[in-house]
């Protein structure tokens, strides 16, 4: 064995300390449980980022036992496969702590595709995908917040333009109004303290009730019909869609205390233009229920 | 001055030919003429690649000539303006062959932004971004061929949703019938002799003209609803894009000769769907003329 | 039952016949079956590109039909898994004819990443993350040619630089000279006939073996010293790579027809410079035997 | 002129007010003035998101207002260009409030490649690329932040595994050691008040000077040597790059305020790894100075 230096742990005149130091696009294979499914776990491809702070008077940060880490917890979660990424992210950040004596805080960032059966409106079966998000943040001193997000792409149609046809053309009422409709990108993200659960699947729905019409992986004539007249008929500016889930998790989401943050974004990629439409909002939960 | 080995001009047991060598993702700022403006260029920002082949007895290709060469006609094209991207790259191609002694063939990838004026159906000025495309292959005993490209974003309406909507709904027609409509990304690309001059402001009006609708930086009301109602009355598929493209080109390009190569794509980015539709058709003007 | 009409069917003055329509971007969580693992299945999230041509006559292609194919597919292949995705591609090419009657052609592009387990230089585990590329083409007369390929990160570390270096330094040759090191993306693409097997992890072990050096997850001091020793004494330039890979795979695959078409890219992150470094040879297997 | 309904100024019950509304991926090709060039302005193709916030009460925000704001403003830098893309911001933000008069605060985000000529060590011109970052927050009360940033690409040589082969293989002093170096990207973002000035060009200097080396489009050979020796006696972990861009600014910036928000970060892609190393300092000047 020839001993070895230890450049990272050297200590010198006391410099800057750093907010994060880590890795970040390492990719794993995990499987997570579902709810519904007794008898196989979900596999998902994780992009994951971990930091952990470095003190000023030390020089770097030991980043291979990030990987060490990453390789424990993805080989733990096949014995006894966590939940959610969420989970999966504040079990990492807690072994960071644990390797890297010298952090007092770590910061875990992850990133899957999930796919899900859904049904199209006439009640054929779909399969489709959504992105998950998954973090957590935790402190020497026990302090844990978790982040649960989706991301889920939908259809958007405008009224706007719906309300703008109809003057222009003097549109009976009779038939839903052509209108400007396009694929819209929908974010969630809750964090919250550790202990509570939030499920991705909840989320998933919330937003999908709140696009003008979700979408589909096989629509059919009928269903591609019925689709399209939904969406007419509940158009949607993204300033609506971004009210719309608001109002929804501060219904369902009762039991989640005042400082839990919320952030809401929707993304059209508008048909009429080559630019985005995009509206947001980033609360507490006290906030939005005042 | 320290002598330097020239480890690329080793010869040794010969090995395989390479069919292409040289550097990737090269950005340079250059000036086109426009046939329009007198006073000033057209600053683009291009995305580079060039490539020579390298014999089989040779080991190395010589890296930083490719890199002098972009200079170079960088350089050169301040002081007396190129018309086009094709055209920079045909210079390229050339140049990369005097440099490059032991090269039969050259090859040169141009990417650009390109933001061109334009108006409203009802006449407001907007500016508009497109994408430019030229290559060029040079060889040694002097044949060129040149490659010009467009690629623009517009909007396309689905005609058979709106036809499944019509008989579901029992609609009159009277008004145009709703259907889904979204963005859509349709690329021309035309290779040719290096003596024929073909414009990029044509191709894209052509493409314009082959959407359901063309798509504007600033729609206010009466615009808006211009540009929905003119997409509802000319619903197109990618493969009836495909096929405009495709009619406008023969026509136009009559004194093309027959080995000219066309290849039109038409990708819509589905409002009911996650994933796009997507059309294309490769041909010789030939083949296109039969 | 609404009647509903059938736009796609519509039969008008004939047109362009088109090369490829069909749909892009479909994701799918799919389950191939691995050599050495009797008990479980391995998951990959595939990126799909499908097409079929299109008779000049015909108005549209059927594009939901593109993803009944894809479900029926990957049904299947939970309960028979396929052993490889360019077989996967095959199976949906086969189908898609059945299914799109009108058409003469398919064409399958399938990516997925994929994980597989390694050994550092000093024996400690370690996963690595692989492109995997799978294509198919078949035509109504029952030609099919399949495409496998894959795509892995490795180093490089310049030769030229090195000699350099030493030039300048004087130096002795006892120890590796420094050089310009760097990531490399390396790509190997073979096409052959239907009823040809090709195992994807022989191609990453021809790739990983042709690299200045491969590269690992995890390495801790003297893995990490070992890693850098490789690859200073083993310098590689894009070309050296390409030229390894082909000499690996003409020695390998002798069984291999000579119509078999084969592609090795390299191109590396280049360290010293903003832009890449890259090298390419598309050949037969009969070209490269000569 | 047919009378239009104005769906956005509708009010309504009070909903939720949203953070931000606006659009993004707005693309405009601008003209800024060098401070070393009184003859001709520099050319910049930015990416652009803006945003306001929305009241509670009003359903919609007039997403087209926003585009003639960017249209007013570019077609005035025409005229009278303005010195930095942060003032673009700047100017973009004020008018944004005037033309959304419901609105309190605004929020402008830009971002553009920047080509600036240099010299290799051995002096010979060389012109490398440059990201650009400018972010404007105005309120209706007067309060303006401004936020200038700059990304470059340099190269960093690690330091912990030079000592590791130096140990591994008793390496006399005399020579500079092996060890893994790679392409790094290092970014620094400064937010301040509205009336202060801070040089983009400057920010660059100080990122290439705390990189091993800085990299260049053209190195003939003794270049390319003396970039690698320079490296390699320079070696350098992300956490001393950001330190050390941290040290540079405290000093060369003692006149910023205290308040001044800072925050630099350095991403390595590792040559021995498929993963990146990272680290952050996001501070004020406060922090810092401490």
């Amino acid at each position: 064995m020839i001993p070895v230096c230890d450049v990272q742990n050297r200590k010198g005149d006391s410099t800057f300390m750093l907010t994060k130091v880590g890795v970040t696009d390492v990719r794993k294979l995990v499987h997570i449980k579902r709810p519904d499914s007794n008898d196989c776990n979900e596999p998902l491809i994780c992009r994951i980022n971990v930091y952990v702070d470095l003190p000023a008077e030390q020089k770097g940060s030991h980043m291979s036992r990030n990987l060490e880490v990453l390789r424990a917890i993805v080989d733990e979660c096949m014995k006894e496969p966590v939940s959610g990424i969420e989970d999966l992210a504040v079990n990492i950040g807690k072994l960071l702590l644990v390797k890297h004596e010298y952090a007092t805080e770590s910061n875990v960032e992850i990133e899957a595709e999930y796919f899900r059966n859904n049904k199209t409106p006439l009640g054929k079966d779909t399969t489709e995908v959504y992105g998950l998000i998954g973090k957590a943040k935790c402190r020497r001193d026990g302090y844990v917040r978790k982040t649960i997000g989706v991301r889920a792409v939908g259809m958007t149609a405008c009224p706007c333009a719906q309300e703008n046809v109809s003057e222009m053309l003097h549109c009976s009422n009779e038939w839903p109004v052509i209108t400007h409709n396009q694929r819209n990108v929908c974010t969630v993200i809750m964090t919250t303290d550790d202990s509570v659960s939030i499920e991705a699947d909840e989320l998933i729905d919330i937003v999908n009730d709140s696009f003008s019409s979700p979408t589909f992986e096989v629509l059919k004539r009928d269903d591609e019909a019925t689709v399209v007249i939904n969406a007419h008929k509940n158009p949607r500016f993204v300033e609506d869609m971004v009210r719309a889930v608001l109002t929804k998790i501060v219904n369902r989401y009762s039991g989640l205390s005042d400082d839990t943050l919320v952030t809401v974004k929707s993304e059209s990629e508008e048909s009429i233009h080559k630019h985005n439409a995009f509206a947001e909002r980033t609360a507490t939960m006290g906030e939005l229920r005042n």
